[in-house]
């Protein structure tokens, strides 16, 4: 069993190859290697007992994707792509990595015969506004954003690409990844995260939008189980459709401080400081607050089981179990 | 008011030229010339008050979409395309065609900085079975065919465009256009048309399904309306939501032929001959039924009245009035 991550160095990639790494097999087949690869070059993960190779360079150059599937991985994890804020002032840059980087990937494995397992990280972003109050399976994609547009797009070519019995695909909506590890960033959404990160590390976080801000989060950990399980899941039974919301945990930001409370009490609640920014709470109102994933959970993806687990996952993988 | 018609030899791009040549105006806009594009040239319509250039080429040149749009073109409709059947045998040669084909029309806009309206024809090919009983203005994008892929995919582009301000597009999806004029050709979906057409020019036609196979329907009149509706439309109201599905005529295979007898009577219908044929029921199964289109009718798009007035249309408009 070979396994290619694409975006292997970002946060996701990390944690999935430490995950793979400490395993040491998927779908109860022995991992025999392993390629991290990224624009920037990866960290082997420390727990591996096969071998790791580190690779980098431009996923949208099209010597690329024919490089990497040369030894036919049998599973592709493709996480490679700029994020929604960099795609929406880098046009053609966006175009370039998130849809053509991605195309090429395809075509490189059909020009080669090969079909392995392909898990796409896709977004809720392939969804915008005006929402129904949970959006389900059926709704239709109206991203509002270049980014949205990149990830729905690649989900069309994954889901022809498999009907057409190039490859196999799956295509995952990954909720907010919350609580995301390392320093606060300028991401519209950082905030989410922020707020619980920053308290429990001892330090102040501001809360820009008001406290009944609703929105559909996952955890790290919950993000790895999904494309664990979106490697090792039977495809025949998703027929051509091959995109899925994942299941997630629906909470406002007042649940989120509630749940904060509960785990590490009071004191770290006070390091949040209320400072309104009307113009964060505009475009939070655009974002998707709650789904209904009736098909990923009937086929076995499995959610964070409260924002209180969320949190305590965070503490655990993150903090070494320690509040400061 | 200059005008690019990409497609304009098939059969809807010259029904739209000769439109376009009767009115002498657009929008209320004087037409000042007509640039009519395909893979073949096409024909001017002996109508045209003013200039028509007929030009021909390879829409995925990457040189031809900068030429076309050169002398800045206020409206353009892309109807450019390989059919379904076609896209769907050569995989390569579709996603040229109607997907970089597209593409780089808009890139070629987005490169002088001009912006004009586009009229893209998409198809209810972005859609994939199982439905509702009827398909909403909200449901999702699941086509079973390359060339509903690529449909999809350019509606995305197009609406993200828009959004950006590079281009003032509006996608909008035929409905299977039947009485389709010309000879009885392979296509799966050609009998709705064969049995109307061919027993009203006096010949036989194969019926190779059952009397209740519903379908959805518009004549070649109305989506020439629906073209230039979508060109002169106030677009401000779509916001980021440029795609739409145009409204139709829902009715049955045996709807449609009692509707043959109330308009052409007894004698014309005992030309259609029953031969069924399970592999066309098959294909004809995953095909959209019925619609509910309530943004398009909102938004002035306007179907036939019934398929009696489908038929009525096509005498008048390819049978000189006289039924065989």
């Amino acid at each position: 069993m070979k396994i290619l991550v694409m975006g292997g160095a970002g946060m996701i990639g990390r944690k999935l190859a430490e995950r793979l790494a400490k395993d040491g097999q998927l779908g109860g087949k022995a991992i025999t290697g392993m390629v991290l690869y990224d624009v920037v070059p990866g960290e082997k993960p420390a727990a591996a007992a096969f071998p790791v190779t580190i690779l980098s360079g431009d996923v949208a150059d099209p010597k690329e994707a024919p490089r990497l599937v040369a030894d036919r991985p049998d599973v592709i994890f493709q996480l490679a792509a700029i994020v929604s804020g960099e795609a929406e002032q880098e046009f053609e840059k966006g175009y370039r990595i998130n849809m053509d980087g991605g195309r090429q990937l395809l075509e490189a494995l059909r020009a080669i015969g090969h079909k392995p397992r392909i898990v796409f990280a896709s977004s809720i972003a392939v969804f915008g506004a005006p929402f129904p109050d949970a959006i389900g399976d059926e709704f239709f994609q109206t991203p509002l954003t270049s980014y949205g547009t990149q990830k729905a797009i690649c989900e069309l070519l994954i889901s022809d690409y498999s009907r057409k019995g190039f490859v196999d695909g799956v295509s995952i909506r990954l909720p907010t990844i919350c609580v995301r590890p390392g320093k606060p960033n300028k991401a519209a959404s950082g905030f989410f995260s922020n707020i619980m990160r920053e308290p429990l590390a001892g330090q102040e976080a501001i809360l820009p939008v008001s406290d009944d801000v609703r929105h559909w989060h996952a955890s790290p950990r919950a993000a790895v189980g999904f494309m664990i399980h979106a490697a090792t899941m039977d495809t025949a039974v998703l027929g051509a459709r091959r995109a899925l919301s994942m299941p997630g945990v629906s909470v406002t930001v007042g649940e989120q401080i509630a749940a904060l409370r509960k785990v590490a009490g009071d004191e770290v609640v006070a390091r949040i400081k209320r400072v309104p920014d009307p113009f964060i709470d505009k475009i939070v109102e655009g974002w998707p607050r709650n789904f209904v994933t009736k098909r990923a959970v009937a086929l076995g993806f499995e959610a964070d089981a409260s924002f209180e687990e969320i949190i305590r996952i965070h503490i655990a993988d993150e903090l070494g179990g320690k509040i400061a």
